[in-house]
């Protein structure tokens, strides 16, 4: 971790509109997306999971087809927009491994290109047909602007697995999703959002998550992508959601965050939020 | 866990007024308060953290004047009370250990008397001046009406500890809490209450927070009290709290709870909150 201090850094969260099996199409949703939010002053810019591809797959073939390397033509996009604009970009794709294996993976891209890939740990439902689960923790990527890491949707539900990287000092962890829609009770806010906030919150970090929308084979989308502080609260969004009679529509959200200080875990005079774990009591809770 | 199929059952979270220094009073208000609820149909009844003593003390000697042993006057009354109304409580209290060491801990009370106790692991500020932080997990307890749970206050903000009970098959995690009030942005929730709802959804199981309300020398509350479901939708409340103008108000929180759907941890056809865990990976979170 870079020892500079940060100037504040906005960013970007893109909750855009898909289709699955129409890649060009949604590489040119996903580059329109980031060019107006480095328009808009953006220097880190989150996108959905599977980004490219869609996420509905009709079978295997489908899913390979829309599938690509990590350095395939995504990667060529958001290394060129990097690159233009000095800034960030996390965004999901279906990578091909090279050894013929589908993973639901990420990827952060800066003006140097790829610098990191990370393949979801945690598979939803239908994804186990198409993807082989991974099996790294997110990487912390140090960045121009801060410290990046990379989970993917049902990922961050697993608060064990939102620990790894907070405590490998990531400041900002960034969320690609595709949250199905679900029902929200009236006057509540999608709890999957909560759930973001509250990964935050646990760990004194900014976390950013961008879901999408865009009805896919009868699947709908929760949205309500936001942008927390360390505290917990929005510093942007929460976006239009299933919550909202009109649902999830096309939105950008956008912060202002001084990512440093995530690097400060204080929560009162005498308490740390990261120091005040007790590992060894809780080595139950990991026994296989 | 016994695998007789439950009835729904009506759960209470007591937010209450409480007075530092004035046991007697503070052990009527808990009375007055688990006797409304039980008149209301409540058969589990939760009272905040360290209900008889109030929590700002003043220095060691007056925290160890407002502690009292596992089997002392609180334990009395609610003993009494668990047994009069066929109910069972769970509530905080400032614990003499047989050493001579202070515990702040909470006790669950049944009809046949006291159940267990929990020493609270994760100290709160001020709290390591009088306190021993306690250092066994929270126990899980089977009663009539399911298995409980319980931690306190500060506890909850470790994902890691909220594990533990719910890997062991608590059906709810009783949280007597006393949370120091804080700014609560306009139009947001208190993050602390939007925890437990978290708490609930990461782990498909019934959390119930009682909070308190008046203020003890200089110190506010949250209040925001919430029983919330294993979806992590609140079944009750949350209750008046400083996001409020009015501030934490007393507040009866009531909710009819089939604490047996917090046996089913599915949450697709294909996922499971618990069975989709990866211990393995994290591990690295563990580690001292």
């Amino acid at each position: 971790v870079p020892r500079v201090e940060y100037q504040p850094v906005r960013i970007a969260s893109c909750q855009i509109s898909l289709r699955v099996g129409e890649p060009d199409l949604n590489r040119a949703a996903a580059v329109a997306a980031v060019t107006e939010a480095a328009s808009r002053g953006a220097r880190i810019v989150v996108l959905p999971e599977l980004t490219p591809s869609g996420y509905v797959f009709g079978d295997p073939a489908e899913a390979l087809s829309l599938s690509e390397p990590a350095d395939g033509p995504t990667a060529a996009d958001w290394r060129n927009l990097a690159a233009r604009h000095a800034i960030v970009i996390i965004g999901g794709f279906s990578e091909l491994g090279e050894d013929g294996q589908l993973f639901n993976s990420a990827m952060l891209v800066d003006p140097s290109g790829v610098r990191a890939v990370y393949r979801k740990a945690h598979l939803w439902d239908a994804e186990a047909d198409f993807f082989t689960p991974g099996d790294q923790p997110p990487p912390v990527i140090a960045t121009s602007y801060g410290s990046i890491a990379m989970m993917i949707c049902y990922d961050v539900e697993f608060p064990e697995w939102v620990r790894l990287p907070a405590l490998a000092r990531a400041e900002l962890l960034a969320v690609p999703t595709n949250w199905p829609a679900d029902v929200v009770p009236a006057g509540e806010r999608p709890i999957v959002t909560a759930n973001v906030q509250v990964a935050a919150f646990a760990n004194r970090m900014f976390v950013a998550a961008a879901c999408r929308c865009g009805d896919e084979r009868g699947v709908g989308w929760t949205g309500g992508s936001v942008i927390s502080g360390p505290d917990g609260y929005p510093v942007a969004g929460p976006a239009s959601s299933s919550a909202d009679a009109g649902g999830a529509q096309p939105e950008l959200l956008l912060a202002d965050c001084d990512l440093s200080l995530a690097r400060n875990k204080s929560t009162s005079p005498r308490n740390d939020a990261h120091a005040d774990r007790r590992p060894a009591l809780y080595r139950e809770a990991t026994a296989d």
